[in-house]
């Protein structure tokens, strides 16, 4: 495995060397951040630090087109994350009713609103990109999981607990099967969802939320 | 058309009223940015002041799933937005793989990057969303409009003219059919194509971005 010393120096060879290498090499290590080699801690660290994304489900009202909507998530309450995003959804909003007919979703990240891409481009591959693909499914609201759930969603995003009740909020969680990580240059990172949900198990995960 | 001024002392109302309505409704109305009743020009402040998104595709390397991707995009050089999102994709990445399958897409935006939301949650519905439908297409790198996107994108997005030439980018740009707005409480608002093609045509867009 590379330290993140390597990395730095190797970083600062790649932008010495100049034009003949791909002109996206001259970003510097990030503190706080997990080393691009790191690949499993950089995929929980964007899940852990972020609240909020994107999800993509197979559109029922447009003929299974995808169709991407902004959404609040929560994957622990903060500096408890376990991996699993947890939503808060109401079927008055295309993305739950396309769930529960077709539950093939995929939850989108990027490291750029978290500040520390600086001024990288948000495309450019060091700008650190997550996307989660498995089934959406409902959580049963009298279940243990949905009381840690809320418990989750809610400290993260305080004003949920007060959203109108007539809109019959639920909580979702996204069961992941396929993880897609850019981090770096080079192609996705292959991580298994175990390799992603274990991660940190043995671990403080302070560090990460 | 409701005013500004209307729409400011109907969202101080609804605040003072209290719970008995949606807990939704304190967002201040914010300089710079539409009202909520001029959805057209929300949607095409959104597309103009965002430089970032997300494209979702119908992944041909996960069986028909949705797939999420983090983009640029550009829909004008700063000061001329035109609404039209154009993309600067290699096929090295799945959307762009994805989109020459099947071209079925949608290009997701918020308001929350922007930094106009303030406090108020990503998911609530004051805090606009904006996912553009329709069909993900090459444009012919030959074209006049080739070189308009190239420059709306290049000066939006500075570091994309030094990458990789071996990387093979190309540009695409989404061919709009379906427009999906929420930026206030009751639902997504109806826009189409054209009304949001046409809109500032007559006038100078330099307030959009």
């Amino acid at each position: 495995m590379l330290s993140p010393a390597y990395l730095a120096v190797a970083a600062a060879l790649l932008l010495a060397l100049g034009p003949a290498l791909p002109a996206f090499a001259g970003r510097p290590i990030i503190a706080g951040k997990p080393a691009p080699s790191e690949a499993a801690a950089t995929a929980r660290w964007l899940t852990a630090q972020n609240t909020w994304g994107f999800l993509s489900t197979i559109s029922s009202d447009l003929s299974g087109a995808p169709f991407g909507n902004v959404v609040s998530y929560s994957d622990g309450v903060p500096g408890e994350s376990h991996g699993i995003p947890y939503f808060y959804l109401t079927t008055l909003d295309p993305t739950a009713r396309d769930a529960l007919e077709d539950q093939r979703t995929s939850f989108t990240l990027s490291e750029f609103p978290l500040g520390t891409c600086g001024k990288i481009d948000p495309e450019n591959p060091t700008c650190a990109k997550l996307t989660l693909t498995g089934k959406l499914k409902l959580v049963d609201l009298q279940s243990s999981e949905a009381d840690l759930a809320k418990s989750a969603l809610f400290t993260k995003h305080p004003e949920m607990k007060d959203w109108p009740k007539n809109h019959h909020f639920q909580i979702l969680k996204l069961e992941i099967e396929n993880i897609f990580l850019i981090d770096w240059f080079g192609g996705p990172k292959p991580i298994s969802p175990t390799e992603y949900l274990e991660y940190g198990k043995n671990q403080a995960l302070l560090k990460l939320s």
